[in-house]
């Protein structure tokens, strides 16, 4: 079989260690008490829900599949512009990242109701159950993620063949990245159906809940109740996993890709350069399990403890894994081993700014968000003011440690030589692998988040102890803050992925030319003239080529009107996205408010707490909105990069890809934190500010909390699936670009 | 002198014929009567504020020109990276700019209390005087504006000393675009103040006397009314006549240089496509002028009517000038003389489609406002979803045009050869030269707007008969329509100027490479490598080289990771900007909102109207938050691109340049829609529909009104200044980009 050195073994092991682990916690989860009977009644309300949403848009995803898989095999053994292994590819990494997303957000179900029981007892045993059912998610991602890795590796290396041992590499990780378009597709249909369904449940109930009828949040009362929770597993469980199970693989592959290319023609150093992005995931697992364990806390801890617990687990391993990086180069004996480390650092440290950044910008302690809190005293309009305004600044922090993030990691990488391209870009791809090596552990925390708000919502609904509510907040004010700095990780780790995307694409356009010229002089001459030239006339291998030639060949520099109308296009499919979801939440939230006035009006007695509503119909309505309005984004997304690529080809996608990630990136940080601003201004007036709660402030507040919920949780993240969807696209479309474009 | 030809006098003929019309309608307009006593009362209030508050900028702006013409004389005289004339273009371009500012503003507020007292006669002759003197504006600006170009290319003609008659008219063309540095420096105060002082008013007037004390807009008993009227002439009519004086010089001189270098070689071809654009521009003004006098209506005339007579206007002009465009450049017998012309109907074109987007997107004649205005129904939140969510998808026709505008432009100019850069080029700028060759009467149409809004505060004020009001309430309702189409035209236009920008910075690093070579060889080593070698050993002269050889020197190509640095600054710096400018807004609002609180309170029998309101308080409020509040947004635009060059070199710059227009172009449309949408969502329920006024769906709408008043009237066109200042700045800092930078 050749190239499978030993050390290449410990990727299957680290990945089935965490299956192992997640194995472990899930199962010493469900060994906890459910609780009451009302507490099982309603966790299973919420798991049928959530099911039967998953169901639905598992079938969506299912025709979605099926058109696309077979789109690729026309391409494929048709027209012959792609990889035969493309269809096959795209399946598994689809099917993986919805494995994912099934067991985490199952697992999720049936931790509320044992959350809220364990919260019964003490504090420290509520986290526990919580966040151990969220780092079962978070070690199915990472696991299921390098397994299917790992098996693509083993199987195109056993069957794949090429002239020499290095072009086989090259090869082999080109392939493999096409199977991210499987995880990509996945990932957009379940971050931008959860994200609708989600929001359009939580603004429906708010709506009519809180503001028409007085009740409470939670409020059992209330027919949307039960599909708001269905909403938290839904979208910031499943949606956000399977966003980062497209950001791991994405970025592991993408580096496996640029280190073959970067390293060609150095033997046993390429090898060693492709499995290195594997190897730190691999650690990077074994170090986030031992974060895990970390996490504990005491009874009566405040905010702070508490958040210094998770912080604890995150830390160490973060710091471990920066340690070990360092180990791991030196053992694998890759060249300027040492200055590489440090990208992998320099990804870690951007990581934790950005998330550093978000907390600043979203907190209600530090100024940014009390200030919004103020000018709610104003009134709503003004609220509305601050809030945009505040969130169009707080984008400039992690912009800038992007790009610090950027320049460094490519002059390490490339020790300082500007004009190494591969190296410098291989370096890029590295700090994103960096930034997502701690991922089972922040994950862990993001997917808590969620379990400790359903856990809240079934203390509410269940009618218990005030003291396990009281718990149950706190877990649940821990989840905030962990989701607002999670949501920062993600669009961070998303912005690093699509420029590692974005380097390797140029590595699909390589394969690309070589099938054409495989094919014979005619497709040749489709080639842009320089290129084609060059190979009919002998002077130009493509193997030989570099980046700097391709980049010339294909003329994509500022100046080619084709790569300025990528990036306008880019730009604008950015907030073309965002607004069609923006527009799809406020659609399906209108369908929820008609329908809970429906059931107030007619069943009887729903109000005094006498009749029962009709949760089940309140969970079909959000799911069915969220099916019929994820269509037209998903459909943009997909076709806009194909359509460019027809018209304008190489030069014209590449401005699409950066017009896209530049505007998608800082639109998505700007909602993020304007919207996690909006609702911790909301939580520091109802702490008794500027009014309190039922204040006109409050009134205010509130408004920019149910604008900010579809900022936060649908249309940012869309974005983080839409800056990395566009670059999968864009390389498994690579052949058909490189052979047919109009302009 | 050389290179003048007698077709060149038709340039300054034109500009004079400009300001002479423009006199004899300002004169016509003074000869109306003012009105009653109360009438010239109020409107030498409106007036002083208006006045007072340009002294207090100009002072402003005459600090910042001195520093910077300090600092443009260093870098010429002192280290000798920078063309010696810059200072002295720089200040020229800044003066002319400012003086039509100043005329336009000074006529619109003599024309306000004339305005209303014609509309006692009748609704024509108020549209009469409204809009001839919205022409002065126009006729001012456009003939300023040719006039300084004229001047200048006469004085270099006869001043400058070149090897060659083409390279003189290389370093002519270069060197003139740098005066516009001084217009684009001057309209970022102007702009960005204006837009600040404007909202700060109008918020803060309808925050406390719409909201809080029940009083009617425009109600003189509201102390900030004065100021809110002075608003509307210092940001409607200065700033967006400062913000297209810069359009119009900057896509004239940068279509110059253009073409200067396009048709370097060929003689007097050269000659001819320099003054080509020139040439457009002055036939432009002459079928404005025809435009202009077509303007008239009659008496209760319907809203479509007015419509119709503006639209005349236009539309005879705009068919004209694209008729006279093929003559024009058939006299010139320019190459290719036909298909260039193509390239200025494209311009035109794409101006129309932008303002019938923005038509209807912002009309509530039309499904998108309609539904903003329904969502008003459920409240605060879902109409500010709803308008966020309209206004990004808003975005999609606009960049479609401006996409499909640079694409045939392009291949129009550049014959279908894809690979002749520098004609393609030149033809982009072509096209934004079509585009506001009209702006004589479409920049009339603009600045009648706030004329008629003034007049009908007027007549509010002075107590006029129902009747009046209702006829400039005509007037008015017909400047919002063409506020809104003049915004896009604004972006638009900016958006094709900021790209002839960018696409003549090329000629600029080249005139900044040359001068180094004349400095010496020590200078050339800080070139990059390629570059150096290149000259130092001769096989590469700056003159032969191709704008792809230029690309490729610098590697000014998307796997730059400085390219895709700059291009993440760029995104970040346009949404940066645009928080900073909300936030200003809000905070200057506030100001305004406790003094007219405190004057409330401490002066007795306001609300009665037995006490006189402390109107120029509320004026110097404003001017001073304006002035304050602009600090911030006006130096990062100007530093940011000096430190990316200084940082990033040549690359980061364009990389920048395009992020930065990308971005600020999309942003810019997406605020603009949004705010028109609000704007007129409100109106639409203030004419009975959805409860009417008073009702809760109104009190919504008021909200989303009062969040569009910075979207569309302070940050979106704030954002025209950005991406075309940006580009500027680098023009200017060529030579300090090029001899110096660290990565």
């Amino acid at each position: 079989m050749g190239q499978i050195e030993p050390i290449f073994w410990l990727v299957p092991a680290a990945a089935v260690l965490a299956l192992l682990f997640a194995w472990y916690f899930f199962r010493s989860m469900m060994r906890a008490d459910e609780g009451t009977p009302r507490m099982r009644e309603i966790a299973l309300y919420v798991r049928r829900g959530a099911m039967s949403y998953l169901r639905q848009q598992y079938k969506v995803v299912l025709i979605a599949f099926i058109v696309l898989a077979a789109f690729f095999s026309v391409l494929a053994y048709g027209l012959g512009v792609q990889n035969g292994w493309v269809p096959f590819a795209f399946l598994t990494g689809g099917f993986f990242s919805a494995l994912a997303g099934f067991i985490g957000m199952r697992t999720a179900t049936f931790a509320s109701a044992r959350t809220a029981n364990a919260a019964q007892h003490s504090l420290n045993a509520g986290l526990k159950v919580a966040f151990r059912s969220g780092a079962v998610m978070g070690l199915v991602v990472v696991g299921l993620g390098l397994l299917d890795i790992s098996i693509w590796y083993l199987v195109l290396n056993g069957l794949m063949e090429a002239p020499s041992p290095e072009q086989k590499m090259v090869m082999i990780t080109t392939t493999m990245l096409t199977f991210g378009m499987g995880a990509s597709t996945q990932a957009l249909f379940a971050r931008v159906g959860g994200g609708i369904y989600t929001k359009a449940a939580d603004v429906g109930a708010d709506l009519v809940g809180k503001v028409e009828a007085g009740i409470p949040e939670d409020d059992p009362r209330n027919p949307a109740t039960i599909a708001d929770n269905v909403g938290d597993n839904v979208g910031d469980v499943a949606g956000m996993g399977a966003d980062l199970y497209e950001s791991y693989c994405g970025s592991i592959l993408a580096t496996a890709a640029l280190g073959a290319s970067a390293f060609m023609g150095s033997g046993a150093m390429q090898f060693r350069a492709v499995i290195a992005p594997m190897i730190i995931a691999a650690v990077g697992i074994l170090l986030s399990i031992i974060g895990i364990f970390l996490v504990r806390t005491k009874e009566g801890a405040s905010m702070k403890q508490l958040l210094g617990s998770l912080n604890l687990g995150i830390n160490v391993s973060a710091v471990l894994i920066a340690a070990a990086t360092f180990l791991i180069l030196w053992l694998l004996n890759l060249d300027n081993w040492a200055l590489i480390s440090c990208s992998v650092i320099v990804g870690l440290v951007v990581g934790i700014i950005i998330g550093k950044s978000t907390e600043y910008y979203t907190s209600h302690a530090s100024k940014p968000t009390r200030r919004v809190s103020e000018a709610a005293k104003m009134g709503h309009a003004t609220v509305i003011i601050s809030g945009l305004g505040m969130g169009m600044i707080s984008t400039a922090i992690p912009v800038i440690a992007v790009v610090l993030g950027i320049t460094f990691s490519y002059l390490f990488a490339s020790n300082f030589d500007f004009s190494n391209f591969s190296m410098g870009l291989y370096g890029i791809g590295i700090a994103a692998v960096g930034m997502l090596s701690t991922l089972g552990i922040t994950l862990a925390t993001d997917a808590y988040g969620p379990i400790a708000d359903n856990a809240g919502g079934n203390a509410e609904m269940s009618g218990l102890d005030p003291e396990v509510r009281r718990r149950t907040d706190a877990l649940d004010a821990l989840g905030n803050t962990t989701a607002a700095t999670g949501k920062g990780f993600a669009i961070g780790s998303a912005a690093l992925t699509a420029l590692a995307l974005l380097a390797s694409y140029i590595e699909e356009i390589k394969i690309g030319i070589e099938r054409l010229v495989a094919n014979g002089a005619e497709v040749i001459a489709t080639l842009p003239k320089d290129v084609s030239d060059g190979i009919v006339s002998g002077t130009q291998s493509i193997h030989d080529a570099t980046i700097a030639d391709f980049m010339d060949w294909f003329s994509v520099n500022l100046m080619n009107y084709k790569v300025l109308v990528g990036v306008f296009i880019g730009s604008m499919l950015a907030f073309l996205f965002s607004g069609l979801t923006m527009n799809a939440v406020g659609r399906a939230a209108q369908r929820m408010v008609e329908e809970v006035r429906r059931q107030f009006r007619m069943i009887k007695g729903i109000l005094e707490g006498t009749g029962t509503p009709d949760y089940a119909r309140c969970v079909a309505i959000s799911t069915k909105g969220a099916q019929v309005e994820m269509i037209l984004p998903a459909t943009l997304a997909i076709l806009i990069p194909i359509i460019t690529g027809i018209i304008f080809g190489v030069a014209g996608v590449m401005g699409l890809l950066v017009g896209g990630l530049g505007t998608g990136f800082v639109l998505a940080v700007f909602m993020a934190n304007a919207g996690g601003a909006w609702d911790n201004a909301k939580k520091y007036i109802e702490e008794g500010n500027f009014g309190g709660k039922g204040s006109d402030a409050h009134k205010a507040a509130v408004t920019g909390d149910t604008v900010g919920d579809p900022f936060k949780d649908t249309s940012g993240p869309s974005l983080n699936i839409l800056i990395k969807l566009m670059s999968m696209v864009s390389i498994v479309m690579a052949g058909l670009t490189v052979s047919f474009s109009l302009l």
